[in-house]
């Protein structure tokens, strides 16, 4: 998939902001960067440095490629050059408000401006913009967005749908996967479904019910290596006998058990009260100083790269 | 991990059991299968002849194993060769309970009687055992067995700490990923959380916020992919810094934002009216008839197995 889009322009540089540049980087695109926080530069450049084997090993990347940025002291100067925004700012209405103001002032009439916004719906910041609050939308990734492919994609009511089209467009370019959500709701998709399974996860862990250690291993060792590869609806029906039919037909069968344990759960929710919240940390806290941190994360992401690529190497899996 | 089980009694052979017996056979063990469905014995071959090449591939299996089965008739005769009964009948308490009386009569003292029960806990179904309920418990594996390494342990109140140990490390033989629940709750861990997470799902797709193709791309290119490598728990660590301290950290950074998700998620809750379900059949059914369903199962077991391979490869990974 190519897009029209030759040059970005990533606003706030910090973890998203940084692993935004580095895909974008080494997908072939010149990126213009700006952060006013002291060392963003130097920090960006670590990060790259960090990132970048993995952007080679998964899509043959030159490595003059890692290059092709360039710090930027004055939005009013460089924006113009930009043909997408991709916006990373701190998560406070009021920041993103005067925020968007300014990137909607300079950049060029028709360039989508897309908010890393990861529970915030753009409605609650687009009140000071005066030329085309129409071109701004969230485009949420999921950390770190070099590696974890979703995109969600969420619209105001005022956004246009080209602007809408461009935004999936331009990260599918990208190799990314985009969501289209049609209306904003609070937490978007993907952090819902984590609330949901996290709630659950702290109720049982709080309850005395299973260990934290035992509650991760539940998930790494059971649904949760299923739904990496195939999501809740097709899971379903793969468990009602696999098909289009077999959904409906596992939500006959095992509806009335499901019914009932929901309803177990709705009278043990976590209530997040100081004294569930310090049950939850003592027992989390078992597990967690006793797991082997080091170079945890970047062994995650090794194995989530050979996990990525045994995807794409495999049709009809995604 | 070695064990002092050499034969294990399979009753019952449906899917679930024949994935159990395949797994047990793979592991060198002898095993008998009960199961009086006409035609299970051929049901079994079939289903063994497919799920062997996974399992040679997984663990540098001899093919003389497979040939180490045999299917009795006579229960009160074959049970006393077991060492360990693993029991895969009809999900129902009644049954269950005929069923549970008659192993526990035959079954020699002290071997254990694991149930594969989904969701119904054991105190449900020992009332008619007369010799030694002590030894019975659930031991809920993941579909399918043979490849899901996850097994919930579920005593009941009444079952013996040596009879919980013994299943531990019978499982951990199998190279299979116990976990112990404390106390018996409907549905158990892992079937909660994915009652969890499917509740927000159908909300998401019957309210019309999602397609049902996307809320499956949300999971299977977004937190299903962390979730094959890092449980709940680890995964907010990381997300809060990483390390013990991240756990907490995440909670007061982002708890008040995650508690008005919740809010919006309890009020908006998937009904199981007819109404919501008939539009959640028909949303499921735009995504579900367009998908790819040729080997789709055979895929993600392949992708599963490559999965297993390099998690096991890559050490504080699990």
């Amino acid at each position: 998939m190519s897009s029209d889009v030759r040059t970005v322009a990533v606003v706030g540089c910090g973890v998203i902001g940084a692993s935004w540049a580095s895909l974008l980087l080494s997908r072939g695109l010149k990126v213009i960067i700006s952060d006013p926080a002291p060392g963003a530069k130097e920090g960006f450049e670590r990060y790259l440095q960090d990132a970048w084997p993995a952007l080679e090993a998964n899509t043959a990347t030159e490595s003059t490629l890692a290059k092709n940025f360039e710090f930027i002291d004055d939005l009013a100067q460089a924006l113009p050059y930009a043909d997408f925004v991709q916006e990373n700012g701190p998560e406070n209405a009021d920041f993103k408000k005067q925020l968007m103001e300014t990137l909607d002032q300079y950049a060029r009439p028709g360039v989508v401006i897309a908010s890393s916004s990861s529970g915030l719906p753009s409605s609650g910041f687009i009140q000071q913009c005066r030329r085309d609050p129409g071109r701004i939308l969230v485009g949420h990734p999921f950390n770190p967005p070099h590696l974890v492919p979703l995109v969600e994609v969420v619209p105001h009511a005022g956004t246009s749908t080209t602007s809408v089209s461009t935004a999936l467009d331009f990260y599918k370019s990208l190799e990314k996967k985009p969501i289209l959500l049609r209306h904003e709701v609070p937490g978007f998709v993907a952090n819902r479904l984590q609330a949901a399974i996290n709630n659950e996860a702290y109720s049982l862990i709080s309850r005395g019910i299973v260990s934290a250690e035992d509650l991760d291993t539940a998930v790494t060792s059971g649904p949760g290596l299923r739904w990496a590869l195939a999501g809740p609806i097709v899971t379903n029906a793969l468990g009602g006998g696999g098909g289009p039919d077999g959904f409906m037909q596992r939500i006959e069968r095992l509806g009335p058990s499901i019914r009932s344990w929901e309803q177990d759960m709705m009278k043990h929710r976590f209530d997040w009260s100081d004294e569930s919240l310090a049950v939850l940390k003592k027992e989390s806290s078992k597990w967690l100083d006793a797991a082997d941190w080091v170079g945890l994360k970047e062994k995650r992401d090794q194995v989530l790269l050979q996990l990525l690529k045994a995807k794409a190497e495999t049709s009809s899996i995604r």
